[in-house]
C-alpha cells in the first residue's frame, strides 16, 4: 500500500508551513518598547508556568511508564506501550507548547498590527492560529506514520492479515499518552486561566471599579498569561488527541469491518487530503484593508469551507480508488461527519452569539437581577444540548447504515468511526480559526495596559469578538467529534477484548445489553463520572481565585500608590499563585479517569467497563455541550450589555451580567471543554488495562 | 393464593387510619379569626389551582383516552388500557387533591398549636403529612386490588401460566394514567410554588426590603398555596405513581423469573406490610412538650426505623412462608432495597445540611458574592451524585446477586425490581415526614400575616427547619427508587415487546447491546430529553414568576397605602397569575413525555426505545440528584447565614447567598423532582404504544 507514504508526505508539509507562518509573524513589528514590555511578562509567565506543568506531568508520566513497563512485561500490554505512551504525550504536549509559544509572540504584533487597520491584525492572529492548527495536524500525522513504520517492519514476519491486526491493536493502546497530557494541559490551563481571570475581575472590577485589563491590577498579567497557556497550549494538546484518536479508532475496526490494510490506510490518507486542504485554505482567508467585523468572519469562513470542498472532492476518488465503487458508502460516511461538524458548529453559533434570540432573551433576563440571569443560561445550555444530540444521532446512524451496517454490523461501526475522521479532517483550519482568539484576547489587554489610542483597543475587541463566535463553533466541533470517536473506542474496547480472549484462549464472552446489570450500573458510574470531574474542575477554580483575591487585594493594600498608577504591582506573585493551585489540583482530576475504568472493570468485569464508556461518553457529551454553550451566552449576554443594550456598562443588569460571565467562565473555559478528554482518557485507560482487567475482575 | 386478600385488606386500613388522622386535625382549633381569615384564602387559593387544573387535565386525559380506545380497537392495546389509564390517573390526582385538602386545613392548626407548644404543632402537621402518606398507599393498593381481581376474573378461563402473563402485562400498562397525573401535578405545582416564590422574593425583599412572609406583599397568598399545591399535592401525586409503578414492574417480572403467581403476589403483600407498619410507625412520632429540635427530628425518624424494622422481620417470614426457604434471596433483594434508601436519605442530609461541612463551605463562598455561590452550589450537588449513584449500584447489583441472578438472569431482575418495592415499602411513614414540611413552612406564613408573638415563628421555623431535612431525605428516596424501578421498568419493556412478537408471530428480535447504533443514539436522546426537560421547567419559572414581579410592583404602585399596611394588596390577582402560567407550559413538557419515546420508537424501533430510558434513567437520575441537593445546599447555607453567621441577615454575603436560594428553587422543586416522573412515563408510554411502534417503526 504505497499511498500510505503520503501520510509523513503530507506531515511534513504541514510543519513546513507552520514554520512559514511563524517566520511571518516573527518577522513582523513588535511596535513601541512598552508594548514589548508587557508581551515579555506575559511570555515569561506562560513559560514559567508550562515549565512547572511538564515538570509536573513529567512525573506522572515516568510512574506510569515503569507501570506500564512492569505490565508490558507481565505480558498485559505489548512491549511497544510504555514507549508509545511517552511519544504520545511528548507530541501532544510539544503541540501545545509551539502553539503558545508562538501565540505569546504574536500577541503583540497584533496589537501593532491593529494600529495599522483591522486586516493586518487579522493577518498577525491568524497566521500564529494556523501554526497551531498546522503544528497539531503535523504531528498527529508524524507520531502516526513512524509507528506505522516501525510495527509494520516489527511484525513484517507475520502474514499479512495477522499483521494488521497486531499492527492496529497496538496503536490502539498509544493514545493513552496523548489523552493524559491532554487532561492535563486542558484542566490545569483551564483552571489557571479562569482563577486569573475570575480573581482579577472580582477585585478589580467589582470591587476597585477599574477596567478590564488595566495595567494597575496585579492579576492582568497572569489573566493574559491564562488565555495562552489555557485557550492555546490546552486547546493544542486536546485537540492532538482527538485528532490522532479518531484516526486510530478508525483502524482498529478496519480488520473487522473485512476491509483489511485498505481500510487501515484509509483514515490516514483522509487526514492527510485534510491537511493540504487546510494549507490551502489559509491562503484564503484575506480581506480587504477596511473591512467590517462581518467581512472578517467570512473571510474565516472562506478559508474553512473552502478546505472541507477540497476534501469533499478529494475524498471521493481517495475512497472510490483505494476501496473500489462498491465501498463508497464509506465516502459518504466521512462526509456525513464532515457536515454534521459544520451543522454542530453553527447552531453552537446559534445557541451563543447575541446575533440570535436566545442570547438575547439571556441578556433581557439580567433586568431582573443575577438571579434570573443565572437561570436563564442555566436553561439555554440546557435546551441547547437537543440540536447536537440529534444531529449526532443522525451521523451515527446515516454513516453506519451508508458504510453497510445494515448487511455488515461492522462495516456500520467503520463508518461512525470513520465519519469522526471527516468531521476531523479540516482541523488544521477550524483550529486555526480558534486558536487565533486568545491572541487577540491578548492583543487587546497590552493595547489597553500600553495605553494606545482607542481605535486600536475597538479593533482589537471586534477581533476578540470575532473569537469568541469562532471559539464556540471550534467547542462544539471538539466535542461531537469526542462523541463520535468515543462511540468508535467502546466498539474497539470490544474488539481488542476478545482478541485477547482468543490469543489467550480465556473464558470471556461480552453481554453488552443494557438490562445487564454490569452494564447498567457502568452506565450510571460512567454519567457520575462525568459530574464529578465538573465539579472538581470548578471548586479547584474556586479555591485558585480565591486565592488570587487574597493576594490581589493585598498587594492594593501594601503597594502605595498602586490604585494611583504611580507604582508598579508584583505580576509575577500572582501568576506563582495560578502556577501553583492549578498543579495542586490536577492529581485528583487525573486519578479520577484513570482510576474509574480500573475500578469499574475490577468490579464489574469489562461489561461494566463498556457501560462506563458509554454512560461517561452520552452523559458528558450532553453536559459538555450544556457547560460550553451556558458559558458562551452568558459571556456574549454581558458583551451585549456592554454593546449600550439594556442600560449599558455600570447599569444593574450589566451587574447581573456579569455574575453570569463569571459563572459560565469555568463552565465553558475549565470543566466543559476537558469532558471530551476525560471520556477519553477512559477509554484508553480500559484499552491498555484491558487484559489487567479481564486478569483480575472479580465479576 | 388467598393472601392476596390481605392486599384490600390493608388498603382499606391504611384509609381508616387517615380519616382518623384527618378528623384528629380538624377537631383542633384554628385560633383567631385572623388565622381563619388567612387559612381561608389560601384554602381558596389552592382549590382554584386544583380546578383548573383538573380541567387542563380533563382534556389531556380525555383525549389520551380516545387515543387508548381507538388504538384498543384496532388491537394494538388491550381493551383495559383506557379505562386503566382513567383509574391510574384519577386515584394518583384523588391523593394529592385529598393530601392537599388536609394540608391546608392543618397549616393553621399548626401554628394555633405551636402558639402552646412545639410538640403540639409537630403533632398537628405530622398528624397531616400521615392523611397524605396513608392516602398515597392506601389508594395505590385499592387500584391494584381491583384490577388484580378484575383481570384475575376476566381471564378465569385461562389455565394459571397464561393467565398471569395476562394478568401482569395488562396491569403493566396501566402506570400511564398515574405518571401522566403525577407530571402535572408535579411539575405545574412547581411552577406554580416557585414563580410565587421566586416573585413574591425579587420584589418583597430585594427591592422593597419587606420580610419573607409580609402581609403587604401580595404575591404572599400565592406563596403558601404553592406550598400546598406543588410541595403537597406534587409530591402526593409523583409517589403514588413511583409505589404502584414498583410493585406493577415486579409483579410483570415474576413470569419471566419462574416464580408464577407466588411472585406477582409478593412484592403487594411486601407493600401491604409496608402499610401496616408505617400506621404503627405513626404513633411513635411523639415527644415531651418541651422537646428541642433535634429531639423533634429523633421522633419522626423513631416512627420511620420502626416501620422499617417492622417490614425487615415481616417480609422475612413473609417470604420463607410464600416463595420457600430457596428464595431467601429475595428477602435479602428487599432488605437491600430498604437499606439502600435509608443511605440515600442520610447522604442527600449530608450535602444540604448546614450541620456539615458542604453546606458550611457554600455559605463561605458567599463572602466572595453571588457568582462564587453558584459555582459552589452546583459543583456541591455535582459531586453529590457521587454517592447514591454508589448506593444505586451496590444496590442492584446486590439484589441481582441475592436472588439468584448468576444462574438465572430473570430472577436477578425480579430481584432488582423487588428491591425498589422494599425501598419504597415504608412510604406511608416516610411521606409523613415529607408533606408534614409544607404545613409547617404556611404555618410560618400565617403566623407571619396573623402578626402572632415572635415565639411562635420561631417554633414553626423549626419545624419547618425540620421539613427541609425531611425534604431532602425524602427527594433522595423517591429519586433513588425511580432508578430502581426504571431499571426493572426497561426489562418489563423488553418482556412485553418479546410477548407481543411471539402472539402475533412477528419477526423481531432486540438487540440491546451498547454499540448497537440504535440503543447508543438512545441513549443520547434519552439523556437529552431529561436535559431539555429541566430547562423546559425552570424556563417556565422564570417566564411565571416575571409575570408575578410586574403584577407585584404594580399593586405596589397602583393601591394606595399598601406599603403603609393601610391597604389590602389583591392575592387573588397573583393566584390567578401563577395558576395560569403554570398550566400554559405544561402542554410542552407534557408532551415531551409522550413524544419522545414514540419518536424514537418510529425512527429507530424498540431497541432505540431501551436505549431512551437507560439514558434517560442514569443521565436522569444524576441530573436530577444533582439539582436536588445543589438547590437544598443553596437554601440551608441561606438560612445558616440568617441564622447569624458569616454576617447574618443584610448583609453582603447574604444577598449573595440569597441569589443562589433563587435559583435552587426551581431546581430543588420544579424541575428536579420532576425528572423521575418523566423517565417513568416515557418508559410507561413505550409499554403501552409496544405494539404501535413495533408495528410502525421504520428500522
Amino acid at each position: 500500500m504505497d499511498l500510505v507514504v503520503l501520510v509523513p508526505i503530507c506531515s511534513i508539509i504541514a510543519l513546513l508551513f507552520a514554520v512559514y507562518f511563524s517566520r511571518k509573524v516573527l518577522k513582523m513589528s513588535e511596535g513601541t518598547e512598552k508594548i514589548k514590555e508587557i508581551a515579555s511578562s506575559i511570555r515569561v509567565g506562560a513559560k514559567a508556568y508550562l515549565i512547572r506543568q511538564y515538570k509536573g506531568v513529567a512525573i506522572f508520566f515516568a510512574g506510569m511508564f515503569v507501570v506500564l513497563f512492569i505490565l508490558s512485561r507481565l505480558d498485559y500490554v505489548s512491549v511497544f506501550v510504555p514507549y508509545a505512551f511517552l511519544t504520545g504525550g511528548f507530541f501532544s504536549g510539544l503541540s501545545g507548547f509551539l502553539g503558545m509559544k508562538i501565540a505569546t509572540s504574536a500577541n503583540s504584533r497584533t496589537t501593532w498590527a491593529c494600529t495599522k487597520s483591522l486586516n493586518s491584525g487579522l493577518r498577525a492572529a491568524f497566521s500564529s492560529g494556523a501554526v497551531m492548527g498546522l503544528v497539531v495536524v503535523g504531528f498527529g500525522l508524524l507520531d502516526l506514520s513512524i509507528w506505522y513504520y516501525i510495527l509494520d517492519w516489527y511484525y513484517r514476519a507475520l502474514p499479512e492479515a495477522e499483521r494488521i491486526v497486531y499492527i492496529t491493536s497496538s496503536m490502539l493502546t498509544f493514545g493513552m499518552g496523548a489523552s493524559s497530557m491532554a487532561l492535563f494541559a486542558r484542566v490545569g490551563g483551564g483552571i489557571f486561566t479562569k482563577a486569573a481571570d475570575v480573581g482579577a475581575d472580582l477585585v478589580g472590577k467589582v470591587e476597585k471599579g477599574i477596567p478590564e485589563d488595566d495595567p494597575r491590577n496585579p492579576a492582568v498579567i497572569a489573566d493574559n498569561v491564562g488565555d495562552n497557556v489555557g485557550d492555546v497550549a490546552g486547546l493544542g494538546a486536546d485537540l492532538y488527541e482527538s485528532y490522532v484518536g479518531s484516526i486510530i479508532s478508525s483502524c482498529a475496526l478496519a480488520v473487522a469491518a473485512g476491509l483489511g490494510m485498505k481500510g487501515v490506510v484509509i483514515p490516514m490518507l483522509v487526514a492527510a487530503i485534510g491537511v493540504i486542504a487546510s494549507v490551502l485554505g489559509t491562503f484564503f482567508v484575506r480581506t480587504g484593508e477596511k473591512a467590517s467585523q462581518k467581512m472578517l468572519l467570512r473571510a474565516l469562513r472562506k478559508g474553512v469551507y473552502f478546505a472541507a470542498i477540497v476534501i469533499m472532492i478529494a475524498a471521493y476518488f481517495l475512497v472510490v480508488n483505494v476501496l473500489g465503487q462498491e465501498h463508497v458508502g464509506i465516502y459518504f460516511a466521512i462526509l456525513s461527519g464532515l457536515i454534521a461538524g459544520i451543522g454542530i458548529g453553527f447552531f453552537a453559533e446559534y445557541f451563543t452569539s447575541s446575533q440570535y434570540k436566545p442570547t438575547r432573551q439571556l441578556a433581557e433576563s439580567a433586568q431582573t437581577g443575577s438571579a434570573t440571569v443565572i437561570i436563564s443560561g442555566i436553561s439555554i445550555g440546557m435546551l441547547s444540548t437537543s440540536v447536537p444530540v440529534i444531529i449526532v444521532g443522525i451521523s451515527v446512524i446515516a454513516s453506519y447504515l451508508l458504510a453497510g451496517g445494515a448487511d455488515n454490523f461492522n462495516m456500520g461501526l467503520y463508518g461512525i468511526a470513520i465519519s469522526a475522521v471527516g468531521m476531523l479532517s479540516t482541523l488544521g483550519i477550524t483550529l486555526a480559526t480558534d486558536a487565533y482568539g486568545p491572541v487577540a484576547d491578548n492583543a487587546g489587554g497590552i493595547a489597553e495596559m500600553a495605553e494606545l489610542e482607542s481605535v486600536v483597543r475597538e479593533r482589537t475587541d471586534a477581533l476578540d469578538s470575532l473569537g469568541n463566535t469562532t471559539a464556540a463553533t471550534g467547542k462544539g466541533f471538539a466535542i461531537g467529534s469526542a462523541a463520535l470517536t468515543a462511540l468508535a473506542f467502546i466498539a474497539a474496547y470490544k474488539d481488542s477484548i476478545e482478541l485477547l480472549v482468543k490469543q489467550r484462549g480465556l473464558d470471556f464472552t461480552f453481554d453488552l445489553s443494557i438490562i445487564n446489570p454490569q452494564v447498567l450500573i457502568g452506565l450510571f458510574v460512567g454519567g457520575m463520572a462525568t459530574f464529578v470531574f465538573a465539579a472538581f474542575a470548578m471548586s479547584s477554580v474556586s479555591k485558585a481565585a480565591g486565592k488570587i483575591v487574597v493576594e490581589v487585594r493585598r498587594q492594593f493594600n501594601e503597594i502605595p500608590g498602586l490604585m494611583e498608577g504611580k507604582a508598579k504591582p508584583d505580576y509575577a506573585a500572582c501568576v506563582d499563585i495560578c502556577t501553583k493551585a492549578s498543579q495542586k489540583e490536577l492529581v485528583k482530576i487525573a486519578l479520577l479517569g484513570v482510576v474509574s475504568p480500573l475500578a469499574v472493570g475490577l468490579l464489574l468485569g469489562p461489561n461494566g467497563v463498556a457501560g462506563l464508556l458509554a454512560g461517561a461518553t452520552t452523559t458528558g457529551f450532553i453536559l459538555a455541550v450544556m457547560m460550553a454553550n451556558s458559558g458562551g451566552a452568558w459571556d456574549n449576554g454581558k458583551k451585549y450589555i456592554e454593546e449600550g443594550n439594556l442600560g449599558g456598562k455600570g447599569s444593574d443588569a450589566h451587574k447581573a451580567a456579569v455574575v453570569g460571565d463569571t459563572v459560565g467562565d469555568p463552565f465553558k473555559d475549565t470543566a466543559g471543554p476537558a469532558i471530551n478528554i476525560l471520556i477519553k482518557l477512559m477509554a484508553m485507560v480500559s484499552i491498555v488495562f484491558g487484559m489487567f482487567i479481564l486478569t483480575w475482575s472479580i465479576l
